[in-house]
């Protein structure tokens, strides 16, 4: 079946030998060539997983990165390419990283410290384990009970689509030892935020209260857990105490940077169209998923969409650095650049599977572009949502601009069995589901970066953007 | 459907009102309880997991698995439950094991010791990588070609159904090490001899040949030996250089134990029937497939065996030592028990996936007997097989007697995803399957002890067993 035919029934005859038409007609077939084979993505995340690796922010590791992702973009035609440094607070992990649960049985846990853990002092602590099924039973106890003690939270995450069950389990990470340090507790470890069965524990980032000292933080694989949590039964009252030991520490201010580069448009005073994605990743794997495959897509789409013709509009790829640690580099991005109008965002940073879902937030402004868009990726199995895109973690400039952002929804069944663990490597990638994002990503960005109008209104671009600063 | 009818009808009917008839359907009723709910797998290997975990054999960890497995017997009711105490040289992984690529690319791999592997000094060796794509290229390799080398073996190792291809990809860990040093290596890294793709690799036994110093020898994850060969096409001909750090050391002598534990028969002046497991695990997993459930099954099937009436026949269950690291407790038994008749022997020792095949090593010399229990255990999906059954690594004692042997073999489609791995974990296990490996063991193993004839050979039982040492 010829792919083109349903657009094509769609559009007006008179289209049909403009152009703009070409222009369409180009377009869809740099997508359709990326949905058969893929030129960039795979030699992205293959080449940055392969010859750098893990990226934790703020680290030589992730000035590599950096680095790596500054020379492939030149290499492969990028204008404008370049490292934005900026500062930030950066924590690492250490390198020791043990639990042992000491009576009434004993027996090695898998550990991996939760960013902005504290230290525990050499030769790690032991103290007494307290169960919580969940934050709000911890929430519910008694200040200063947990004085000495170490905590545990539990929770029980299910896989969704739309990855919507972090919203529930996340806050055992991110809020869970927070709580427990203001309790009084001496060390917490919780079950990994996470939806697989292996010996890899799920990191990042926490954060403390102001004005509470940061504990020793770790995060338990879900095997690891589920088997804490049968001593605890096993234990029938008996005291159950742990020894904990971990290293990470506080580095102070050392340098990030921001990776942008561009496929520069016919007509550069145009606000351009920015794809985002994150260079930095967890120490603790290559980052396949979260988020190489990311820049991956942002990257090769532009690249297709080029393809098609040099678009109207600049085309702006942004790699930010440390945005596990904090979103770092988006905030920098932001700050740096808010007087200069973003036409539109969006960002990849949600593995690798199958775009499934559209939004945006200019649906009920700008109905005719949404549903252009809507039809154009309606082929690659993509539906149409009623949501209102808010855009990825890197995208602070676009809400701080109060600016267009397109959500393009990814198949997250699989992505909180990944997510910020060992396990996340170039192998769990499939090259099929990963070249769909790409072709979807093409057709939208190409869209974008040709449309003359304001995205967000439909209407006249204003001659001085109006840009609005975050509230 | 009732499940008795198939084998009431191949019955004679005048069997139909005897004692042994009685005793049959009070044995099919115990197996098909067993395959309904179960009473005695789970709890043995959830407890020995979750209130021991890892058992290296040698180690005060398997001394606490041998201890529990001997409370767990005497609480369930077993006979003549010992720890029968035997020496063995005991080696241990140590603390430390690292490995890092340094050039041209930098990046950390997963890394585990291979058992018997040597020691790095502190602070590790650095050596450029040797890459052999097969145990027969390293064969292949010249004498000395790797003096002050590192070699990586790699090699493809299949999922199969009856874990066939173990025996092309074993090698690589049993022998490759050993010809490496043979060769000068200082070193060697394998491709874990798995099939999974997550980041915990799988040890195991390897041996340096008479008069070849031990060298460090370590298993790479499948996803970090992966990562390890696109480094290599990367490379472009660059020297790839790893620093590998471990500190495993050989303890010399130290004690370890067999486990035993009888359901005493009828007649205990009969053979009994030998149900063999082992009861230690590799040190970085708690066993629940790699033995636990063995254990777990041989235990329940001689239980459940029991209900349908006190057995003619001793049923007698070994859990035997120091499996892992070299067959340690199985020759021990054999040479303390070489000159007490076994009727049969039987293992568990491939997981907890179900049982799909029967053989034995009398389908010519006792075919009554073969199609009785083929008969038997055809209802629970258990096919019978022409291969001759050799017996699992515990039941030397079995195979030095020239006895009777049974193999039921388990699936092991995931087999090798698990092997050796910390993932090893109780999570893994399948109740549906773990239930019908025991409602099959059940059937054989009371059809075995109340088996009046030599099994071997389906005629009377001599007097004074012919005994015969192993060549």
């Amino acid at each position: 079946m010829n792919r083109l035919v349903p657009v094509l029934a769609a559009l007006p005859l008179a289209f049909l030998s403009t152009p703009a038409f070409a222009q369409t007609q180009a377009l869809e077939q740099a997508a359709a060539a990326a949905l058969e084979s893929d030129t960039y993505a795979w030699d992205f995340v293959e080449g940055i997983t392969t010859e750098v690796g893990p990226r934790q922010a703020g680290t030589e590791a992730e000035a590599r990165g950096r680095a790596w992702a500054v020379a492939w973009l030149k290499a492969k035609g990028f204008a404008n390419v370049a490292d934005e440094p900026f500062m930030m607070d950066t924590w690492v992990p250490g390198d020791i990283a043990r639990a042992r649960v000491t009576a009434p049985f004993a027996q090695d846990l898998t550990v991996l410290p939760l960013g902005n853990s504290g230290a525990t002092p050499a030769g790690g602590i032991e103290a007494e384990v307290v169960f919580f099924r969940t934050v709000d039973e911890l929430r519910a106890a008694p200040a200063e009970s947990l004085a000495g003690k170490i905590a545990y939270i539990s929770h029980q995450m299910r896989p969704a689509q739309d990855g919507s069950h972090y919203g529930f389990a996340g806050p055992v990470r991110w809020v869970g030892p927070g709580l427990a340090a203001s309790k009084g507790a001496v060390g917490v470890v919780i079950k990994s935020v996470g939806t697989d069965h292996h010996r890899n524990p799920h990191t990042g980032g926490t954060s403390f209260p102001e004005g509470v000292k940061p504990i020793p933080a770790g995060a338990l694989s879900l095997p690891d857990a589920e088997n804490l949590e049968r001593m605890f039964a096993r234990a029938k009252g008996r005291p159950l105490t742990l020894r904990l030991e971990m290293n990470p520490r506080q580095l102070g201010k050392t340098e990030s940077g921001n990776v942008v580069g561009e496929i520069v448009g016919q007509n550069p005073s145009l606000p351009p169209v920015l794809l985002a994605c994150h260079i930095d990743s967890w120490w603790n794997s290559p980052g396949a998923f979260d988020d190489g495959a990311g820049c991956a897509i942002v990257a090769a789409a532009a690249l297709n969409a080029a393809k098609a013709g040099q678009p109207l509009r600049t085309v702006r790829v942004l790699m930010a650095g440390a945005e596990e640690t904090g979103l770092w580099g988006s905030k920098a991005y932001s700050e740096a650049h808010l007087d200069e109008a973003i036409a539109v965002g969006i960002e990849s940073d949600f593995g690798a599977d199958r775009v499934w879902r559209f939004d945006s937030n200019f649906r009920e402004s700008n109905p005719a572009l949404h549903k252009r868009i809507a039809a154009a990726v309606a082929r690659f199995g993509v539906s149409a949502g009623s949501d209102v895109a808010t855009g990825g973690a890197d995208l602070n400039i676009v809400r701080d601009q109060k600016g267009a952002l397109i959500d393009l929804q990814q198949d997250g069944m699989r992505y909180f069995d990944l997510h910020h663990t060992p396990d996340d490597t170039l192998d769990k990638i499939d090259p099929v589901q990963l070249r769909q994002n790409v072709a979807v990503w093409t057709m939208v960005v190409g869209i974008l970066a040709n449309e003359a109008n304001s995205i967000l209104t439909g209407g006249p671009i204003p001659s001085a953007p109006k840009i609005m600063q975050a509230p």
